[in-house]
């Protein structure tokens, strides 16, 4: 599902850094190396990278990296050079400090990740920031949205695939019947979202269209400008259909009056290595373009070519 | 701070097996050879002492231990040989299922473990009930218990020393506030209560003092009989004063009429590798007497002996 592109042969690690560094060396930056290097390593091979970087240099990668680059392709190639659970506690941590009611990363991050890459992205907080996520979330959140947000962030969700059909169809009628109350903060509704395995609520959602006919999300859109109801669709959506999720949150960014380099390098960043190939399959059908297709027509220079090398274009 | 008393020269695990083999063989059971092998081998012993002995006889020693022992004896030496985070699991999901606003078990073991110790006890908790610890608290307590139970057992705190005393003296006013206005149940008491690390809630609560005169679980006794509020003086309690927690704990287990053995048995089997010398301290200093004679005066037979042996009675 992965569109990282790993050479067969990959060279020794004090290579890829020797290579790193001269590409920062002399006269301006030879960004096509950085690209052909850190855009084909996976996360393993990019951390041994770094460290062997740092003991051999005496700085972080990531420090000559900033130095050196700027813009959008510094963005990227920053958040992705990081470990994938530190690079979610990055992400987290900005999306507590400028949250609004809008942003829904902190949702993407609780709900799009396994119950125990959660995990590792709070022990990465711990670590960088000296703080915990669920602190900073409740610290930064206010009525509903701490009421969802502060459980999605601390939720260690079972996950296996056993499925308690009992339990799916009760719950189905209470998330139906508080649905139909507008009650869409009660403590029920946000319980279930919270706290059960992706498997049962996948049951219960399932449930919940046999026995009332709808997809959860349409009656979760009476209004479509509320954005707590919003936030409500984003977390079925990442728990369920990740990949639909992310299809749609790449569409918004590129046809956006100016594209949204934000959101287009967090789900490249984040899901090359994971399922950047559903997605892409996902965009193509949505929009009748390709992705790299689209990336082409909005992006550009090296940020551009870091993108396309990132979601593995040219390599089927 | 342990109680616990480990041999010297622990005898090879082969030969525990064998000899708690031979304690369940024939007429009658020898307890004092369990109490003997169990009462003196740390979790890391009992856990291989566990592994050898199903590979050995075919059987749980648990499953064993379970046919063979009855009462308070069994309990205590069923609960004492699990695995410290399977064990937390096991009295945490006993306590979500019977549980009553009176029940403190999940805040004890929410509050009193370290955050990585509470985190492998949820992990534990997936392996044996096949769903999450915090899927179970939310969906057997409700209203301002769930409010507060709900983040604390989902908590993942920074447990480094840091602390921030400008948010301390901030975060005391807030609570003495909300404190003054009745308002326990409100957002920002629990959040700070549920998400801040230890260090910082001791600093907190040291503000408390200073700019306000009391301790904040004075102040939280303004309705002694009020089960939310004793919920918030034992999260305080187990948070900062674990060692004066369990001591209470004791003290009116031992002081019923009639013996609380849940009590007495999960305290004494829970601490008894932990702090317990701490705790024993405390009872004596608080209870002008030992805490094996009372229980020696409390209890008897094959369970006395278990917790006087946990407790370390006469190895000083």
């Amino acid at each position: 599902m992965s569109t990282l592109c790993v050479p067969a042969q990959v060279p020794p690690v004090a290579e890829d850094c020797e290579q790193l560094h001269k590409a920062f060396s002399g006269w301006g930056t030879n960004e096509g190396l950085i690209i052909s290097i850190l855009g084909h390593r996976n996360a393993n091979q990019r951390k041994c990278i770094r460290q062997a970087y740092a003991e051999t240099y005496g700085e972080d990668l990531l420090k000559a990296l900033d130095k050196e680059l700027s813009n959008d392709f510094e963005r990227i190639v920053l958040v992705w050079a990081l470990d994938p659970s530190e690079r979610d506690a990055y992400l987290a941590n900005e999306a507590t400090k400028k949250w609004t009611s809008s942003n829904q990363i902190l949702v993407e991050i609780a709900c799009t990740r396994s119950p125990k890459e959660l995990l590792l992205a709070r022990e990465a907080y711990h670590a960088r920031f000296k703080k915990s996520l669920e602190e900073d979330v409740a610290y930064h959140t206010t009525g509903d949205f701490r009421k969802l947000l502060l459980p999605l962030v601390s939720s260690y969700r079972y996950c296996g695939d056993d499925v308690n059909l009992h339990l799916a169809k009760s719950e189905a009628k209470i998330l139906h019947d508080k649905i139909t109350e507008k009650a869409y903060n009660c403590d029920d509704l946000i319980r279930i979202l919270t706290t059960r395995s992706k498997a049962q609520i996948n049951a219960t959602l399932n449930q919940y269209k046999n026995q009332f006919g709808n997809d959860i999300n349409k009656d979760l859109k009476a209004d479509p400008k509320d954005e707590f109801l919003a936030l409500l669709r984003a977390t079925v959506k990442c728990l369920i259909f990740p990949e639909k999720y992310f299809e749609k949150v790449l569409r918004l960014a590129i046809n956006k009056l100016g594209t949204d380099e934000g959101a287009l390098t967090r789900v490249v960043a984040t899901r090359a290595e994971v399922d950047m190939k559903i997605i892409k399959g996902a965009y193509e059908k949505r929009n009748s373009v390709p992705l790299d297709k689209a990336i082409c027509k909005d992006t550009h220079g090296d940020y551009e070519k870091m993108l396309l090398t990132l979601i593995g274009h040219g390599e089927e």
